[in-house]
């Protein structure tokens, strides 16, 4: 999507450990005008899937992920992180383990709201290696609900998740990056 | 707001501790064409304060915070949760306490983000004792923005942060609780 790339290209910051810090329209300022043009777009790709739920992890896929279903008019479920220890019987739970932290935490999710006859899409920001992506479709298994899509900002291909990920599922990125080397973003 | 009390007396639960819960619309489970609603209703409130920045905290307070700021136009900017420790010299920060978990954690936004040109208004799920609220308008204080209003979705008046918030700032909640005792939500 062109008008992301562009944003990417503006306004992201390439930080050290690979990281590239998006902040200013994604991760801590929110760009809701920006924000609802990417949910257009993930309508347009998903449209057809009789989406009912969008499922994200919290806190950065809750803004994208909201201003994304009110054009399927479904509701949002966000998955909550917690430190690993005594969970409820009534959640679902995935560990994920997080590369830029270097911590493991667990993602839980009322047994309440994913079901059987959900059919989900899940929204995130960010597609790396694709730890949050399988905790949340496990998440999806263990409620016997079907995954029909996975929507995701930005990907970094190179890390490989993605293509893992699209053996099983389908997968939309509305930004595909082959490379971040010398301080500059290439695109696929 | 008629609409938003009958949603609480349909679905809310009234746990031990004092806890309103409200995971099925608000808290985890987000139903987002209901809080498009209560988005109108904030900017039918707050319309003509000159809005330039929607502040609020993670996690509860995004999504509704997203659906909001859609209709201003303006973007959203969340402070995130922090343990009290190192913080760099490029945020504002504030300690708030949270009685509902017994812990104390700093809230912090980048100063990149919140400036003395903005005229803000937070949102937030819930105001109870204000803690929150008062962190997130102390940010606002040290950015030098101004705080044109605060917008609350649910307010338990009888803890009494509302009328000390109030002294100062112009607020606005959807629904305020007068008492929930024998397990009965009752509003002002």
């Amino acid at each position: 999507m062109k008008l992301l790339e562009d944003r990417i290209l503006k306004d992201g910051e390439i930080l050290g450990g690979d990281v590239l810090k998006v902040d200013s329209f994604l991760n801590h300022r929110l760009d809701v005008p920006f924000l609802c043009e990417l949910g257009r777009e993930f309508y347009r790709l998903f449209s057809d899937c009789k989406v009912t739920k969008i499922l994200t992890v919290e806190a950065s896929g809750i803004g994208i992920s909201c201003l994304t279903a009110q054009y399927f008019g479904v509701p949002v479920v966000f998955a909550k992180k917690m430190r690993t220890g005594n969970l409820s019987p009534d959640v679902y739970s995935s560990p994920v383990h997080s590369y830029t932290r270097g911590t493991t935490s667990e993602i839980v999710v009322a047994k309440a709201y994913l079901t059987a006859s959900d059919r989900v899409l899940i929204i995130d920001d960010f597609l790396a290696k694709g730890n949050a992506l399988i905790g949340l479709t496990s998440l999806c298994a263990q409620a016997g609900a079907e995954v029909v899509g996975c929507g995701i900002v930005i990907e970094k291909a190179y890390q490989g998740g993605g293509d893992e990920l699209r053996k099983k599922y389908r997968v939309e990125s509305l930004a595909k990056i082959r490379s971040m080397e010398n301080g500059t973003v290439v695109f696929c």
